[in-house]
């Protein structure tokens, strides 16, 4: 049964605070919640109003109206089920490939970063400690499910990027073009804050500088969004390799 | 001066019918409404509570409050100034690269495409009748000012493709991989709906079908979203040319 005390709950889960407080988060749509079955996530109950759907989580699922939904929800347009997981916490492993992210704010941009490294097969995405929550609702849907896949870690980047034995590569405005940059086979992809870029400090450990270049006449477009440009480099280590 | 008649009419801005009505829509943000002084677009007025920054367009600029600005805007936090600006009609031109979109419908996709093809210096956009409005103001504030230098038409797709003289190229999940594709000189490429791809009248017209591998293990993984698509197949027409 879904309590006013169980709603106000579940209400406070879009605050990190409460997140960590309870241990828990929310994961909507019983398109996304199929695939936390297969998932290192643990489920505690998931509220429906269409069980039917994802029947096979068994007694963990507590039908409920259309109007208990809209409580819970954080989404604008409810989905059918909204699943309340346990946060996992993550160790840092030994990937070929990295994705890092120093200071990206936008929930919609880590979210749709980590679908990409789903997509591309890159199995891990480190952020900065000031790198917004992956357990934040927004991120957790803009991923598709892709969270399930992709270990994601917070950790101090300077003390990560000086003790890698990986090559660091980060994108500036005055770097290589990427049509012309050889990927190693191991190394990390830098990408900096949506506003303000790289850190100096974080730009301090890098080996390599790229740049995605502007082919349009006009210098004064605005550069790309920082989920366009993963998306672009990312392509471009594949079509090489 | 800003009367309570000049607030109703520019709150109906974000319907198109009213845009329409008033052959106006809005413009945020002088760091957007700078890129309009060397544009083919007509400012009308500019409303603005910040007006120093954007004083070379004289007296078409009105100061206002904050809390003027807050009533005028369709922004959730206001930036400093609203421009209103006149429709501009367009008519297709002869370009030797097209994105041709096929019912998009997410105001944020429309716009980043906008941005993507500003950087890449692609001269035009070209889109069903059924894709989001150019001029619906999620749309003009995602494109961060590359509505004015990228020409936008909408048409009857299947006439203007069946019509062209160049190759049509479209996304499918059967297609060549992007990578392994020699693209011509002059072409179109043909992006589809967000949730249902291209329409069946438009992949009737396509010569060539492209996809984008994937390379993760998870076959379960998401199709990537119709923007990072787009950035993409994109960059891979440059890194390429």
């Amino acid at each position: 049964m879904l309590t006013n005390h169980k709603i106000k709950i579940l209400q406070s889960l879009d605050k990190k605070k409460f997140r960590q407080k309870y241990n828990l988060f929310l994961v909507e749509g019983n398109k996304i919640i199929k695939e936390l079955k297969n998932s290192p996530f643990q489920v505690e109950e998931i509220y429906s109003t269409n069980p039917a759907e994802i029947d096979f989580f068994g007694d963990k699922i507590i039908p409920i109206s259309d109007s208990e939904l809209k409580k819970i929800s954080f989404l604008k347009t409810p989905k059918d089920s909204v699943a309340v997981c346990r946060l996992k916490s993550s160790s840092i492993l030994d990937a070929s490939i990295n994705i890092v992210l120093d200071g990206i704010q936008d929930p919609g941009n880590l979210g749709t970063i980590i679908r990409l490294a789903d997509w591309f097969g890159i199995e891990q995405v480190i952020c900065s400690k000031d790198t917004v929550d992956v357990y934040n609702p927004k991120v957790i849907q803009a991923t598709m499910g892709s969270f399930t896949r992709v270990n994601v870690s917070y950790t101090a980047l300077s003390d990560f990027l000086t003790g890698t034995e990986g090559v660091n590569i980060g994108t500036d405005m005055e770097g290589t073009s990427l049509f012309e940059f050889d990927f190693p086979k191991k190394f990390n992809l830098i990408l900096g804050n949506e506003g303000n870029g790289i850190k100096p400090e974080t730009l301090s450990s890098l080996s390599h500088k790229i740049t995605i270049p502007r082919f349009g006449k006009n210098q004064s477009a605005e550069s790309l969004n920082v989920s366009m440009a993963a998306a672009i480099i990312t392509a471009q280590i594949f079509a090489k390799h």
